[in-house]
């Protein structure tokens, strides 16, 4: 079974763009903001990864697919799930909603290598392997 | 043969994240100013794309693969290339490197349909389409 | 008295910049989220302002004094009123809390004109005028 | 005398919001490659001064006064002074051109002060001292 962490944006005025849309890269923003809100629903509070482990979540790849647009005030709706995870690597995938019609907006996903401080990657400490390898 | 338009920017302070690098979003931002150039050196403002033929070049699909950070005021050079056009469906390739080490950052690509401002899918207009096809 | 509307968003890590705080630019955008806020609570969605009666809450002047750092993943709260609103004219005041802590990060004020789509200064229609106005 | 350096900056799709110009944060962005680009032109790099000589440029307050609209692919012209500097506090003041029509866009200051990277007020090293207090 697979954990789905759901969270909830509204779309910034600063996030549209001249098409009367919500601007492309964004969803890349909302994909993080899935990413934190799925390890704090797991009890990792990924500041303190960085801080307290020296552990960062760095990306190496990123991928969206665009639906339909998503609109200045509309409030949607992210699922996170992790998609694979080893011990040093972990890919996430989101789905992206309209909250108020339920119309899938778009879907995604990002691959990480766990690296210290330093840029080098590094195995995932053990406290958190065991919650992002039984998602 | 296939054209290939470069572009500079330099990594703004903004732009950069508390991990001392470049935020990974702002490599989608880059693409779409290798986009405007690459149309711009084809003959084809954009803008007027838009304004005067009710055109809009709209993502369907955007990929980014990361392998080195972009750093505060890095200069980058963005290659970018049309890997495939259809009347209706454009897909741009793109190159990040570090201008100063010749450093390859990233690769991308990203998948456009063609609109009008309602949002329906139309095909491109034709004095765009031997630029884009012949590209 | 005057009505104030509070509202809490969480620092993301995009708004961070190498300093390890939020970039300065970010606060302007949460101002934004204040007054949409602010607007929503007194009945008004600035979205029909600008479909519906092309109402454009344009910026004039925008100020913010800094005087503690937001981090990545700080809870904020930020406090939003009308400072003054005149028939064509609306200057609204921010206040931005770590919402844990208490401390106040930052004050700023927006003034704002208001215009039709054209960019022209228009007359705030009668419906906003009444809840601007008394706020 | 005073010095002023001048920048110029391409209006990113990214940066213009629904209203089809470009949305009023990003005037602090630019204000901010100005600065950079003062320093440069003064022969600082402002990312050493942050490295090497642990100086970190602490924004304390940010004003912008906007006249007209910058809109996606305009040409600005950032002219950049500084406007008085102390041991602990520079302020730069900005004006923003169209580059093309040269109608002024916006005009506004920054004030700032010095810091280490621990958030402690210092005073400015010497070798800066004497560019930005004789500039």
């Amino acid at each position: 079974m697979t954990r789905t962490v759901e969270t909830k944006i509204r779309v910034r005025y600063a996030e549209t763009d001249q098409m009367g849309v919500a601007y492309y890269a964004n969803f890349f923003v909302w994909f993080e903001i899935g990413r934190t809100e799925y390890c704090r629903r797991c009890g990792i509070v990924y500041r303190d990864m960085e801080l307290e482990d020296d552990a960062y979540i760095v990306v190496a790849e990123a991928t969206c697919r665009y639906q339909a647009p998503a609109r200045y005030d509309d409030l949607l709706r992210i699922r996170t799930q992790v998609k694979e995870a080893r011990k040093r690597v972990i890919t996430f995938a989101y789905e992206v909603y309209n909250d108020a019609t339920g119309q899938l907006l778009a879907t995604g996903a990002t691959t990480h290598v766990i690296t210290g401080r330093d840029g080098r990657p590094k195995t995932l400490p053990k406290k958190y392997q065991k919650v992002f390898l039984t998602a």
